[in-house]
């Protein structure tokens, strides 16, 4: 089996780490955009979280990865199932692909040969508990993106085609990437996405060879590197797997949802998925690090990520969307203490 | 089952609200337009609307939600009909939906598996005797449009194709929403829906608080949630329930016939759609307001919903279409009481 | 059985009753094309009309609702034919629909099921005898339009494809309709409908009233409205029967050939098909207005409706088409009394 | 059976009357192709002359009107053939049709359901030995009308499809209408036409109304008005025998052929198609006419419908094309008598 | 079987008629493109030479005419095989064919009738040993040429597809032909032809003339016109026969691939495609022309066949592509001999 | 079987025989792009060397090139496998080939005539092991070009479809070329080939006449050629495969990483992909030259070649992408010795 490079061992890059650890913490926050150059390591990261986290407990042969016998779907043939450990998934949609090969079809061979009506489930199926991964999603079309959002927020792929009325669970983090010089989404879709973060290369030397260095020695000796990151590995797993007992148990003050609404309005944000948004996250955030309670300070860490998306165009603000919000955030916050990154 | 947010509960958007209820009272006045922005609780009031209304009874396992046995059509195979409750259906249609999906088509695997024709019902089926939820649907090709226009207002759906000549009910209440900067709908199309209502987010803080901490409230806790607003969704439960039983006892002044052509004539809307909506709306409208004669009140206060996507457009006159039909009632009727929203 | 308004108590649109009538007394005529305002009642006038006309008798069953036994194609089943009566049949074609389905086609689920070929016949079939109606012809394919002039001029429906020679009577009178904001006719097919009319909303509040309360009184108590419309109805359908029958009786003078070719020729209308119409037309009111011999009167009444779309575009002229055909009739016969309408 | 108005009662379009006749006496001229207004009684001119000519003598049930038992093609199944006679077929070419239509193709059905293959002739097999006219050919598609002059040049349909190897003879005339406003052919096709004429309505009144005039005594009594022309049709269709006969035995002078050089050099033809084209219409001309030598009074004749679609477009020179072919007539050859039309 | 016109007996074109003999003595020269008017005989000149070449034996009923039974290949059902004389084949590629009919096919109505895979040869198979003539060419598709023009180098066309793996020898001359008026061909394929002429009309009264007569004279007697040019053409298919035994004795002295190196850097021409075509084609004349070595004279001669249409758009030079041959080898070798046509 | 050139004694392009040397040496540098003028020995370079590579040991019958019996995919049906030798195969991938033909597809014919389902290998399992070549990969369609760069990185082809999930081994140094006049590649897909050379004709009289020269002679004496040039041959093959087993024993000093960063960030290209290609192909070129340790000579060697695709486009920098490269080269590392091309 393949070994993957471990998240912690990434260098930099930490907004994008951020926001897919937090949509791992909380799936229900929706999927992931990551935007900006090519070759910034999205894929990897996506990988290095899925291996990072708890092995899963699946029933073997179970196309949707079911965690207990009794939820795998009646479509499914499976007699004396056994329960296996697995990695988290992580499905690749390849530009191109077809929509019956996503939601997945009827298995018009088998009907034909042999006569009988079977499902032959996608990849939707295989992402289910899993990270759903698009790389250059700006590309596909546009009724791709949609169902992918449709599912990756009601958590189940329904098929109704020919006769067949099919379901299954498909519930994952669904993270696109892409690259702005070659075509937007349109707003319609942004505004689906839970988070934003934008990514750039690198610029100083230090961080650079330092990547190199340590992908050279991961590819010259995986296990020797694997090794050397186990312990930082084991604190990161246990800082999710606490963060999500803990996530209903957080406290979510009045002024709380004040500082949502003002923050939002003062963007001119369309609609109400922003505040949704924001909270959820702040909550996420909280949560991975240990709080009880959501405080103004949580808020303002994931604010860019939750929002940037979610402004309308202003041609005579030639600020990027995240400083937008960055500014909107001293104005009505006061001075903000350095980002983290 | 998934419980669903309580339509009383929801917060602002009151002419959204009051034109889906009206068409819930009345379904003769045709399909729904909700165009604005996004995240104003389109979908969500749809399916709040659809959860308040009493239950309706069904045959057990027919496609098309038959009130009785004798009414299951005669391509449904049922024996020893059993009578069920369900909550009244909220069909989405999704972006991209093939026409065959909509209107069921032939069962091919059947017919080529088994050798005998079958009709595989499809999404018009499913929503009779509910609602049919378009979202962009500026975005759906026009002949869908055009179609689903068509069975919303003949109640029937037919098809006909490679020797089958199937028809069901298709009762159900048409909403379409869509965001105006994305595309128009043809003119054709619009002057066929019924009603048209703009939305926008709310601006003040006090309500976006509101409207998030009622979801989160919601979220946090359902049951409780629903519990306490059982009794105002009881109220208006009855009221639409009451509503609908008097439709056909509301007077018709010649008065208010001579108002609604005054006001279309100088509102210039082509042919007689608009005369024949208003009045059929503002009837809707006293009925539910429990009034046993139609007044000048209730046509002005339903006017802009029933009339402003029928007008020409007027490249010299600046304001939106709703101002202008509240503009043309106040010159013809003198000056208004202000508007309820 | 759904009661239908009645043709006599439509408001206005003379002149495109009077279009339809003629078309109803001498199909050969050609088709009819409204082109105008939505809403204007073009759809409701022709099913009124319709169901204005006797009764036809057809073979119970037959596809093409073949009048005597023996007319049944050969490709029908039919034992024991027995005969019924049964409303003139009005079909409405829909925007977008196929080739196959107009002109039938070959049953392809039958001869793969049944190893038969069989051919299922199409909306022509069943236009037999009656009417086409097509609202928003303009908007049809061109090739679709062409096949459908064919037919109507031919009276014969032949499909030849995969083995199958089939033929069937097709005689109907095509009307359609248009909104001439969303797209033009080419020439080659405008020359080929018989008529055409324009139609306007009435722009005075009584006339808009009287359609209203019509309408509202019909749809409150159809039978009543019927009941009281029956003498009216019953005058007209006389007088449709007495036309149809009288038409082969009715004399031409030389001088009404010459009016003829004069107007074309001043018109410069392209071809002979201008002449033509005019004097078929001229006969049909001729025999509907129970006169023997054709008067000038009778051309200068329907010398717009026939030739107003036949005129070659005249950029220097910016009167309509309608305004040209009067003109040149004034010109040429001098000062018209006022037209009817 | 339909009655055709005879060739001999058109009224006027001498040329494009002239041009048909030629290409039946002669078929290896070539197709013609007929530009120009509409309602000009193109297809009624092809019918007529196709009524005109004599009787052939066919094969009962041979798809390809066989002359003689032995010709009928080997995947035709004819048992004890029978002799009858029949009208030289006519067959129009629908815009939109398939090329399977045109050339024949497999009976798919008859191959699934029977198991065996069959060979489904189309238009090109019912067009032997006759007429095959295109309305509209220039909205025909560039392939289809190549592989019709293709075929109308060898005189064989040939199918090489899905392992049919199927030939038959498709000997016809190629009479192609249309409008000049509606687009053009291209060059390479223009050119592979015979010969091509102008129509246009006529102007003056006394033609138009003898046109209607025999139009309406034809449809009030065809068969009294087919008797008065009897004589006149006669005399016709002796002419066109006796010329088919004296084909092969006319002279063609060394002066006529240098005549052809000189004229097409003059006007700058490409190609040869030209000369050869100019002779053996000119020598069809002579044997209608009884000539027994081609002089250059024929070769005068018939220049301008055999050449004015062969020159390039020249933009210094406005004179239509045949007017140019006129021209450089009367140049070369002095001045000409009066045109015959 | 029809007569073909003797390629001997064809008036002037010897450009073109060099080129095509050139490519028949030696087919690894690669295709030969020519452009130009329309009606300059290009297809009548390569029937003729197919015609004048020797017979060729073959295997009676092999699909891909083989010269031995053990040539035959094994996807072909021959037994007990036997030799006939057949005229070298002439395949015409119609514009808008499938790559299917070009390359061969599953004969997919076999497979499912006789539950059997079988090949369906296309029309490589048939011109293998042959031509292979595209009239056109530039309006077939990129991919198609592509495809001619990679088995013609190949000899060989190899069909995987479904399962199949078929190849087969395609060893044939390819003659594109086209009016450069109506589309150009990318320099890629452009490239990939072997040798390029252009054709015009001829402006001379004295050659149309003959031109015309000699067809005039074989059209009315075949048989006398071929018996009077049997001499000439016996002759020629003597030197042609002599010429591909004599081609691989040819000496290439060094100054000559000197002289092409030179001509091809003068001319600035893409790659040594150039340089290669040139000595071959050259060797190909000496040949010819019963030489023992390759001299200057033979390079300048075909040189501009051979180069015109591999040089680089040069928009300064207003010269054609041929003439900027010949001026480089003038340049280079001193005033030319005036060429041959 | 059909002989091939000597990669050693090709003439010129050094560039380009290094980059797809070094490809060999590590296929983990990914694939070749090689942009420049047609005609420059392009194909047969791959040819070549291909050739010149040990011959691989492969299980007989295994459709992707298997080096053991356990490694055949459980697809293939081989009993008693047989070990063979064979050449590195060499495939060429056809403009316009589906996705099918190249990945593989299910075998539908055996599926519908024998019932059993079975997989059909493609162009990637004949690749496996070898070098697969795509000339004028800039026509090509994205998405088989992110395919097939896919596949070259991963190694392994995956099909999934319908029913089927094949895997298999597809690891191939993938060459590209093609002529930047005919369109360019987006710069995502130009990132992911691991090298791009340009090439242009050589300018010389000596080197072309040499070309031509050897390619005469290797036509004429094929089996001498080759003799002539064996030992040249042979030392290089073992210095291919001495490189290969010293790859992974080269060291890399972190001055080396710091010049990789260092260069990148000069020249600002996108990622870390510059960066691993460089380190990765400046050690295959040090194994190549029998070095242990990379030096920045190696670097400097094979910058260009591994960056001059990754740049930005400046419009305000005229030099071309591989003349930036050298600049930066020498700015950071002062003057550079004359490039070895």
């Amino acid at each position: 089996m393949k070994q993957v490079f471990p998240f912690t061992a990434l260098v930099g890059q930490d907004q994008m780490k951020r926001a897919i650890l937090l949509a791992a913490v909380d799936p229900g926050i929706g999927g992931v955009l990551v935007m900006g150059d090519r070759g910034t390591g999205k894929s990897t990261a996506v990988r290095a979280l899925a291996a990072l986290l708890p092995k899963i407990r699946v029933v073997e042969g179970c196309p949707v990865n079911s965690a207990r016998p009794r939820d795998v779907p009646d479509w499914v043939e499976i007699t004396d199932a056994q329960m296996v450990s697995r990695l988290t998934p992580v499905v690749d949609l390849p530009l191109g692909v077809s929509e019956d090969r996503v939601t997945g079809a009827l298995d018009i061979e088998r009907a034909l040969v042999q006569g009988e009506q079977a499902f032959q489930p996608g990849l939707l199926a295989r992402a289910n508990r899993g990270f759903l991964y698009i790389d250059e999603v700006n590309l596909l079309e546009d009724h791709l993106v949609d169902l992918l959002l449709d599912v990756a927020q009601s958590g189940e792929n329904v098929v109704e085609r020919e006769g067949l009325s099919i379901r299954h669970p498909a519930r994952f983090v669904l993270v696109g990437s892409g690259n702005p010089e070659e075509g937007e989404l349109r707003p319609q879709l942004l505004d689906r996405f839970g988070l934003m973060v934008d990514v750039t290369s690198p610029t100083d030397i230090e961080t650079r060879v330092e990547v190199v260095r340590r992908r050279a020695a991961f590819d010259a000796d995986p296990s020797g590197f694997l090794r050397r990151w186990r312990t930082e590995e084991t604190r990161q797993r246990k800082a999710i797997t606490a963060a999500r007992k803990a996530l209903s148990r957080i406290e979510t003050p009045d002024a709380i949802l004040e500082d949502c609404a003002a923050l939002c309005i003062a963007l001119g944000s369309d609609g109400l998925r922003g505040e949704l948004t924001l909270l959820r996250t702040a909550r996420a955030l909280a949560a991975l690090e240990g709080a009880n309670v959501i405080a103004r300070e949580h808020l303002i860490e994931i604010a860019p990520m939750a929002l940037q998306h979610r402004l309308r165009r202003d041609p005579m603000d030639e600020a990027g969307s995240a400083a937008r919000v960055t500014r909107a955030l001293s104005e009505l916050f006061g001075p903000l203490a350095a980002a983290a990154e």
